[in-house]
């Protein structure tokens, strides 16, 4: 309800801010009997974690995952899977100046109006920090998935201008993962390390896109009329901090086709897979009627600048009087490599629980 | 959890199938108090329902909403408020040919694989029929929001190529309604509805876009984390369907500027106005740190062209082989104008969760 | 959230007041593929309506059931399941008495003490004649459990202090209808009937017991920690008007005994059951730590005698001034025979609910 | 979903076994801007906890409880609250008997039978001990409701057969706690105590009642239909480990009056009171309709002897033999005076929860 929960039967919840004793979540209603890999899910944080490469920001935040609870010999027990990530850098006279001011673009004010309280240090619950819970229990939830034969991959498409030019498709994580931008074209990775690194010179920030593909998905996954599978990854990726577009499938460019150009024709489904059907094209991005249809789920998210700048910038006070708020520190000029594991976690934690859900919709 | 309902406490609740008895709903969690206008409530499914020009299907489904429940004297009594629309059109032999293929890009073969059933008698629950309700519901929502200042008015900016040149901003509804394409502005509209029957001419669609505009809402609506504003408005407007993009303020071309050029910068609020401060710009487009920020919310969302086309198409039957279906009877080209007083709903549902989710946010 | 929805898969969602135009509810989440009986359900609802026998009311409220969706050729979609039971006797004039007074032990001081809004025609939302629809979707879970082997039945064990000297145990549906105060020994169901005779004839109510047993529930439905079998029952039998006491198994009197004599000896299941064990006694009713066992579920629910009584009575005016509130009209004496398919209906909600939730126990 | 989480608004989940790392929760939906006093607590979770005085287990399990989230200077910020309380003596050696079999009446059979892996140690999620997080987020609720006027206290009634004279009514918690037994009434205290040490000597436990009493309590709290104010409060209530019945007011006893002996009176509210009326007598026990009536809440809730117990026992092996089981180890005669402060936290759970639900009930 006050929005710290996501998913209906595999289902986070999370807590802890940018500036506090750490931050962690509660993922209940993960099946027993699954043997869970900790490595893995430390290898996603690490993943997200700050100061990875010189294209982001430099502070070492370590961010060490401690299980509390649901494990038994390895073995998930269908008990709650409790985890803390303890906050190494907890000084926050750093953020002394913005006691009274609103950051521009930031949460600052929005919060304040919400709460009628206001914590000063970071971006509190607004902060990407808080992504961190979700990269683990989006691990924990691919290792669910993983027998079904579901893989999910992300990756930089796109640097403000700079883009690749291949269509979006499944790429394996060591592709994505060898360029520090996570771009899988290797020349293009380049070009856009070089634009993030001027962008860092001047002391601004750039955005793009990130394109999520998911393989293997079973027909049907998803549930009409609300909860349809593009409507929960809708959901899932717009709580991303700092997003502000989003397409599945053709997109806004399937917009400007005709239907006899958009619809995707039926097959048979590939000699010895067990799927009645394919599609010759998939404008459909994998998704019909809102329920997966068993062909590559492909969805591409936009996302803004970040607001953190080092110029000088105009706002007012928390009495409303005209002000100003200076950039100090280090920032991360742009955030989109660090947001691929992001992306892949909050699509993960919708397939989780989809299929848990799909569980129910008919007679055996 | 099947996914018929949307809402934390102002919740609505859908059954009902393209073919069937009739359709309607449940909302539960409207405040005791409310003196419901019905007549208002009627007017906005006249302006959902088809045949209300040449440019839409010319059934005439009637659509008379009666109310079942939860009003005393004209006033809610906190009671559900129930409501029945009954079909009238309950011939469904025009379907017979379908009853063993899947029509391409349609729901036929996703729920086929969901349900293990197959109603074969036009979309069921996928079809749009279904979203009376929503406009139902939302008409409801709309009269619960109305005191408090909260206007949304949606309109289609694009038709396939042919778009308004103004930028997105709240239009009244005499304005958009003035032509029978809900496109505001006359001359637009005017090519907009020549391409619609060009396009009906030839047995094909078309799609484009709609701008969803609301004001008056106040700072600090929406909750953290996983319910932000933005990711219930993505949910709730990725479960019309034919949706395949959506943008909130800048979008995707905000991702193209720089950080400093992005940012809102606060300015004192309006003089009289009770808001501590407002923006310079709206890039954010009413949403910042995923709550409302007291400026226009701006969202822009992509329709594809709908799927039932006149021409033969490729398709797959229930065994898998391969098989034809042909194109019958009459069809929307373009399910735009429609679309609007939907697209106002899902945000009018939205906004009325979100007003009273906030009762909650902080001690008095 | 406002209380009109009950489970987590299998979700019902009710509408309707005592004096409207008539009740009704949504059943989201049956599984497709499931042929529905309806005279099954309409057999049910029968056996709730007042007027079949001398004991009750003799009004005559027909309550048939209309299906509005979620059926195609008899078998469940996946689509939800509306229906509709519209009210006959729509008079409220006899109420008119009590439009500025408060009825003793009624719903009305406190629904309008919540709501600000007085609908004084008969019980509104309070009025057991609500339950209407809880019994139709009780019929359809039955249907659901019913090749899961689970049957639920419950009995009148005792009216005021005429009580039956067996313990709790699973009777057939004809030895409780045999009788129809639903007593299954015929000797204390006379006498029961010639209790509430007596209190008829001066204008009085009695209240009693029910015992509820279900059996076939395989061993581990439920879910810990809040979500317990035991806990879901409570709440579910809690709902139903007039309950004031619950045990389950040993109840108040295995408070009164030691551990050693209360404790449930394990011991082989029965030859030729898949059950690994049973239990030598049953003081647990069914129920270990919050999940089923695999015994019998047992389960007594204590009644109040209902609040419309002949007598004037003390109350005060809606100024709260001293007044007096006169009885009128006909009333049941004593509503346990028609609250047993009610509290029948309540349990089997549940049961085909943690069906459901159980399917994402275990990985496979 | 999986039942580790109860409340809509004021919303506990939480994590953690008998034999783990610790135990903890999020507390998600308190309003910001409470001063929260962590002193008290603390002394909530000193009242839970063992060791406290010779009638309970010696072990000393300390239970501090650290704030991990959702405070800035000691205000809530309306982020969730999170909080851990490390387990101190994780030796779980003394289990490793228990391997292989079954206890009587604990919850080792049902899990197994649900989850289909086998946590030995302890009673994992199903143990006493995962109460603690409930104490800890009851004491928060508690301070939300203590500016609203609420007041919530529970004490034992009852052991075996030895019951105080007095009928249900409020006492400070300094006539409870005076004596360790946590009855108000010093000579039955005494007497009870006696009765546990003779059990203790014998290596045999009891059961008894606790009853609850809310003060403070507005008109109007509790949401029909489903979720009553009784209903939530039964769900709570049966969720806490060895409940074996409930009554509200008059309960069982009630049920053999005559309505005219039962029903409550209305006289009108107590002068300078802002209440429009009140009850002459209190079968209601608080609640009419569902809903709170003004007057004191009375909940009476009876516990079974819990199961651990130091005879030899009848059970099965994990493979279906028959086979012993040997108590070993200390244990607890009589858990009812550690009960006390878990069921005033499942009653203020409710409580808060119903206060925010409330907001909406009318509009204003």
């Amino acid at each position: 309800m006050a929005g710290n929960t996501i998913g209906q039967i595999f289902r986070l919840t999370t807590y802890g801010e940018s500036h506090g004793a750490g931050l962690g979540g509660i993922v209940d209603g993960c099946p027993a009997g699954l043997r869970l890999d900790l490595d893995a899910v430390q290898h996603e944080l690490d993943r997200r974690r700050p100061g990875q490469s010189e294209l982001v920001t430099p502070r070492d935040e370590k961010d060490r995952i401690n299980m509390l609870s649901g494990l038994f010999e390895g073995v998930t027990t269908g008990a709650p899977l409790a985890f803390h990530i303890p906050s190494q850098d907890a000084d926050s006279s750093a953020y002394d100046h913005l006691k009274d001011t609103f950051r521009p673009s930031h949460a600052d004010f929005t919060y304040s109006a919400k709460y009628n309280v206001r914590d000063h240090r970071g971006g509190g619950r607004a902060s990407a920090r808080e992504t961190v819970s979700r990269v683990a229990a989006g691990a924990i939830a691919r290792q669910l998935l993983q027998p079904v034969g579901v893989e999910v991959c992300a990756y930089v498409e796109r640097v403000q201008d700079i883009a690749m030019h291949s269509p979006p498709q499944f790429y394996s994580r060591s592709n994505v993962d060898a360029h520090p931008m996570r771009c899988p074209s290797p020349e293009t990775a380049e070009r856009m390390a070089q634009r993030v690194e001027q962008v860092r010179e001047v002391g601004d920030t750039v955005g793009g896109a990130i394109v999520l593909v998911a393989r293997g998905v079973p027909a049907g996954w998803g549930e009409p009329v609300f909860d349809k599978l593009s409507s929960e990854l809708a959901r899932a990726l717009w709580s991303i901090p700092a997003v502000k577009a989003m397409e599945i499938g053709s997109g806004f460019s399937g917009t400007l086709m005709l239907g006899s150009q958009h619809n995707d024709a039926f097959i048979p489904g590939e000699a010895g897979s067990s799927e009645l059907a394919q599609t010759r094209t998939n404008q459909s991005g994998g998704i019909q009627g809102g329920l997966s249809n068993g062909q590559d789920l492909i969805v591409r998210i936009g996302f803004k600048p970040v607001a953190t700048i080092r110029a000088t910038q105009e706002t007012v006070d928390s009495s409303g009087k005209a002000a100003t708020v200076e950039g100090k520190g280090r920032h991360d000029p742009c955030v989109l490599s660090r947001a691929v594991p992001i992306v892949e976690a909050m699509a993960l934690l919708v397939l989780a629980d989809m299929s848990l859900r799909n569980k129910s919709s008919h007679v055996e």
